[in-house]
């Protein structure tokens, strides 16, 4: 079914069918029209996306990533242009100016009524990934004296123009910040409640030039529909609402699992990606390991001696490793991600390195179990246990790399995700063959 | 800070400095604690747990994960155990007794009052990983004919003992669903409307037996705080709310990356699983691949002759191999995050191939320039050309083979996540190895 809707927008599209597209368009949900015109090229996209109702247009351009909107607002000329921007969220619009070109970006601000055009211009002042950027100022305000009643008032009369009501922002005089009523509770709490009674004060707030990342996990963990920003004296400025916060850690849930695999992320929908910036975006990694895989060579010139003595231990290079990669990969990543999740910090180094070790160690055994079985079958016993041996101490090395090095990642500063994958096994590659002729130069006596 | 914080709560527990506690656990908020809790062991969680205020031991409760939950359970006694369970949201607390063993599960259901009991066992009643499990079923129900004066009447004095009341669900005549209406839409509109007149009949809606990740991925991507379940007849049972959906996907982000890394998902917190749990995690992908790459060692036996004659050869196995898993692991990583966001499908298994082996194409010119470099400093002319057409030959296979594994999972109906790096390393070295020793006869001439 996911299938056939979709061919069917875009061959709607290809046979320039006017009237199918606008049927096809009423019978889906914005969210669902922006997938399939994130699918398709950008002039492409334009045509359904000028069939839209006008007030639909909105919904679905909002859903969009800010690179397919520039596409979108390319194709629009006047007051198609100036009428979408203008009635965009101030952050999304924010957003969106904040990463377009200076063409479109002036051509935007120029266009806007002042009091979106000023909006806009605060939310550009702060930092690119701080909240200030992703929360809105369209909220209703509530000062801490009204009554329940008068407070619902106020929010019947003003509740329509704000982008969300669901947590209300409780002031004192100055618009400092004392803590959030939800609405929830102001619907049924009694009329002549006072609101200072009533709010949390120890709802959680944030700085509005904070890591936006960092404020999207908290909405996760403490669970909240929006979250109150302030400025450095403790003013209200705008809500940073759940929605935003989702996007935000799927973001950064993306950008995480290409980071492990050693690529840069890329941001935008994988099927308008072009191949050029694919390859930008995961070429540095592989030519900086390729070149670090230099040291493999060299450790296997160093033992040229033993490898032309013995060509059997050869052959083995490649399981063993790719075994250590393995293990490697696996520790770096539970690290990595038990990292981002908060569930382990910098100061359990120690900890970690004790456990990973033991499991490690632990695989290693019964890796080595294999490796023995398969060694005696097809080269025998001697090199069997030489590689057995180098399998345990191999496995027990690269867990402990692989767990260590994404918290001295983090504790030096730097983003743990971009211990990958590629080189953790990189790192244990190089390592592991000296461990390997080592042993082997030990056991067999060479 | 962060660090501090930690050290005192479990320093103040092993001093048994009972004030010490209680200040800190006034200091906090629910999900602070429970990060805390999560990080000790059972027994030493218990302490903190019990000195916490009646309201607000819930509110961490119920940021416990279930198998730390069954630790803190073990630990009440009598009144304790039951008061808790009684004051659980009830879906919550169903899937606490469908996870827990089945000794607690009866003692846990046997305590409820009739009311909740029926209302858990209705929840059980769904399948393991559906929405049904996932909903709270406690909702202000409106009917459409109700005004919104009469409806917000409703909600006040109905609101307090529901879960969640910023969507409401809107039925007709025998709870069969017509759509939502917002409390906020609800509290702006004039007292005298009907409901059925602003009701929004578009509402995604779920059914019950429905996988909860489908159902999780669709409020991430419609920006919903929650979404109405139904029975197979269109009956509404229940509202799965955007916290729930937030864990859920937490969850699967967390299970896939494991998965990538050839690892089972654990579940618990890092800190509290033991090493045997890990060990037996990672195991099994581990010994499987080690098996498989006694494929290698094959491939290297008849490649023996050649290999005695140009040891040089050997050398570069490692960066060989190191560069196919590299990139194969790249392609796989990206294209399973853009088919767990929905950004790809099934049916994009020929363009997805056409792109990824262009990028790989292009990868590989421009690792193999590096390669050309590296191998005539170390080893000469003619084994640096081989080494080079490898790298080609072999990114090229890497990116096709590591982007169309996940769709051709997805198509079996195997969870595209289980193609994993490794495997995708493993798969690439056998076959690399091939591509290497027969271009190395070829341009050798050996």
């Amino acid at each position: 079914m996911d299938g056939e809707r979709a061919e069917e927008l875009t061959d709607l599209v290809e046979n320039s069918d006017l009237t199918g597209i606008r049927l096809w368009l009423a019978e889906h949900r914005p969210h669902e029209i922006a997938d399939e015109l994130a699918r398709m090229p950008g002039r492409e996209a334009i045509i359904p996306f000028r069939l839209l109702d006008k007030d639909r247009e909105l919904e679905v351009f909002e859903e969009l990533d800010p690179s397919q909107q520039q596409n979108i607002l390319l194709g629009l000329r006047g007051t198609d242009f100036h009428d979408l921007l203008e009635e965009m969220e101030p952050d999304d619009r924010a957003r969106l100016i904040g990463e377009a070109p200076a063409k479109i970006a002036t051509r935007a601000l120029a266009g806007l009524s002042p009091a979106e055009r000023k909006m806009t211009a605060a939310l550009l002042g702060y930092p690119e990934d701080s909240v200030g950027r992703y929360m809105t100022p369209e909220t209703v305000i509530l000062h801490r004296d009204l009554t329940v009643g008068r407070a619902l008032e106020v929010v019947r009369a003003r509740g329509a123009d704000a982008e969300t009501i669901y947590i209300l922002p409780v002031v004192s005089d100055g618009r400092r910040m004392v803590g959030t009523i939800t609405l929830s509770d102001l619907v049924v709490s009694d009329d002549d409640r006072i609101l200072k009674d009533l709010v949390d004060v120890l709802a959680p707030r944030v700085r509005a030039n904070e890591q936006v990342e960092d404020a999207a996990r908290l909405i996760q963990e403490a669970n909240l529909v929006s979250l109150p920003v302030v400025d450095s004296e403790d003013r209200f400025v705008g809500l940073f609402t759940f929605d935003d916060a989702l996007e935000v850690i799927e973001a950064a849930d993306s950008e995480d699992m290409a980071r492990q695999s050693g690529a840069s992320p890329v941001g935008d929908h994988y099927v308008s990606v072009g191949v050029l910036r694919l390859v930008g975006a995961r070429s540095v990694w592989l030519m900086l390991l390729i070149v670090a895989a230099t040291l493999t060579i060299n450790v296997m010139q160093v033992y040229e001696a033993t490898l032309e003595e013995v060509t059997a231990l050869a052959m083995f290079v490649p399981m063993l490793i790719g075994t250590g990669g393995n293990v490697g990969a696996q520790s770096a990543t539970a690290i990595v991600r038990a990292l981002a999740v908060g569930e382990v910090r910098v100061r359990d180094l120690p900890g970690v390195i004790w456990k990973e070790g033991r499991v490690g160690l632990l695989l290693g055994f019964m890796l080595a179990g294999i490796a023995l079985v398969i060694g005696s079958l097809l080269v025998g016993t001697d090199i069997a246990v030489v590689v057995a041996c180098s399998v345990i101490a191999i496995c027990t090395w690269a867990a402990v790399i692989g767990s260590s090095m994404p918290l001295l990642a983090r504790k030096v500063g730097v983003d743990p995700a971009v211990v990958s994958s590629p080189m953790v096994a990189t790192l244990v590659d190089a390592t592991g063959l000296l461990i390997y002729f080592s042993i082997a130069r030990m056991i067999l006596g060479i």
